[in-house]
């Protein structure tokens, strides 16, 4: 079996670090790993397979026999140096939003269009962990009856920000419990023991940057515009994992019954939804593993054909580091890289 | 001016505390001040206007001379002693869910429904917490532009269940920094850097009796059982405030600037809305004091006429002891005690 030269680019991060850990366990084949990171982190020692990998800084020669190059570096430097890693031939997964709503790039998760992976032009976009979740969990209700309007509001875990928020979080918690004065840098109000109604940047109209790629990302995904689509992103004092609470409006009636049964045949999902018994989705199923979990399922008589869902998964892994990684595989399935 | 002998039932609690404090800000009539609680925390000792006041047994005696008694001791208990002190000649503001359903019982928040005060016999209900706050917010809107639809999610905050559980928050967020060994005794889930997705008991179409009160009780004390209402009601690792976030579906367009011009104008609200400069409420902002904050004010075009809120306030204070205080003061304003 043919093995691949593979670049991480970002590789000392919150989710670079993930996809390192991701691609021993799934037995990535890889030929030669490089691990690329700014120059403040070059030198640093990561394992892989036994060898010893020293991060080099990422340079517009850092291509030059790469053939994988997955990229978690943010929207800035990946507009910089995605086109650079594709004239050196390779193809790029990248996991920021600078080329998400490209028309010429692909924008994947492999449970929903697998099958737009075959018009990339080099590059193919990760998409928002939130969009991703959500997209997983509904997808599948999408396709036996129709969505016609989505409510979502989320419950967004720090590690989402990067590793300055995990510790900004450790810190100011045990600021807190100590009754020590608390002084936030990475968010702009304190996140230990609070909740902020806050994730990105704010457009003119009001929502964040974060909500808009929930619309603008899920219409990409599941190929279809109609779907009416309003967020509510939020940060809340957890480390890992995004949890969501996800309001649906359907074109025919789906008891939950059939929902649950739809869920529980769906790639990717795992249903935990056994209320009597207190059996739910929390972040402590999730963290460390691939699932996207769904509980809390009701009907909605608010709306006609209603229906709640609570979703939860690990937004470093099959919210970012183990999508890209799936995406490469199906590359390689397919002969497209 | 007349001064009225107050007892407060369940004094030792989170919210009978608060009772305690804020009957003393807003300088309320009392005449005699009485706090009684179960046998265990019977002598504990409270300050109240220089005055030593030990904790009393809660027993069929002890209303002998109470005009108004302020209850926060349970379903339970609610029904089993409000009855006996309404015999003993007291009015009985009822904090728990015992009576809030009840025909014969007004269910008020001063801000929304004050007259109904007038035909209450011996016993009137505080609403649940999440309902009161939202609807404070809420019927402003509801008398411009009739609400047809909510959705809501809720961020609930621990001191909601009660001392035990700001305990439980306080030990489990130091285990988890600590990297020790997590105890969950209060929730049946760890709650430290979790969220949970679950308040209160479950019944059988898979909602909690806590979603299914933002539900009956919006209703009773709006006067309007044609608003349709869903609710998602969540735990988070806050210690006191409660967050929601709203979608709303309103009869005739409203922008968002006639919103918050609407909502500015109104009694016990604060808007902070002005995201450019990262002015939105948070639970810092709530904690201690009496208002109900608004701001992520959006108008939400995936329905006709729809509009997002985040509402966040001090549930023990405005959502249960304070609210519970100036229903007191209507009823000596109005002569009905």
């Amino acid at each position: 079996m043919k093995k691949y030269n593979v670049a991480i680019c970002g590789a000392t991060g919150a989710v670079g670090e993930t996809m390192l850990k991701v691609l021993k366990e799934r037995n990535f084949p890889v030929e030669k790993l490089k691990l690329f990171a700014s120059y403040k982190s070059k030198g640093r020692k990561y394992k892989f397979l036994n060898q010893d990998i020293f991060v080099e800084e990422l340079t517009k020669d850092s291509f030059k026999d790469t053939e994988i190059a997955l990229f978690s570096i943010g929207a800035g430097l990946s507009k910089e140096f995605a086109p650079i890693a594709v004239e050196n031939g390779a193809t790029v997964i990248d996991n920021s939003s600078a080329f998400r709503m490209d028309k010429n790039v692909p924008l994947i998760i492999p449970e929903v269009n697998p099958e737009d992976v075959s018009w990339h032009n080099g590059i193919i976009a990760n998409p928002n962990c939130s969009t991703l979740i959500m997209v997983v969990a509904i997808n599948p209700i999408h396709k036996i009856s129709r969505i016609k309007r989505i409510v979502t509001s989320t419950y967004q875990a720090v590690s989402g920000t990067g590793r300055k928020a995990i510790e900004e979080l450790k810190k100011q918690s045990r600021a807190v419990l100590d009754g020590e004065k608390v002084t936030s840098k990475v968010y702009p109000v304190q996140i230990a023991f609070n909740v902020l109604p806050h994730i990105e940047d704010f457009y003119d109209n009001g929502y964040t940057k974060e909500e808009m790629k929930m619309v603008h990302e899920t219409h990409k995904i599941m190929g279809d515009n109609s779907i009416r689509i309003t967020a509510t992103t939020v940060r809340v004092p957890v480390f890992t994992s995004h949890s969501l609470s996800v309001n649906l409006e359907l074109e025919s009636k789906l008891t939950k019954e059939e929902v649950r049964d739809i869920l529980s045949k769906a790639p990717g999902l795992k249903v935990m939804d056994d209320p009597e018994n207190l059996i739910y989705p929390t972040t402590l199923n999730s963290s460390g593993n691939d699932l996207v979990y769904v509980g809390r399922i009701r009907e909605d008589d608010s709306v006609e054909n209603g229906l709640n869902l609570w979703i939860v998964s690990d937004q470093l892994r099959k919210g970012a580091a183990t999508n890209a990684i799936q995406i490469a595989e199906i590359l390689i399935e397919k002969n497209l890289v």
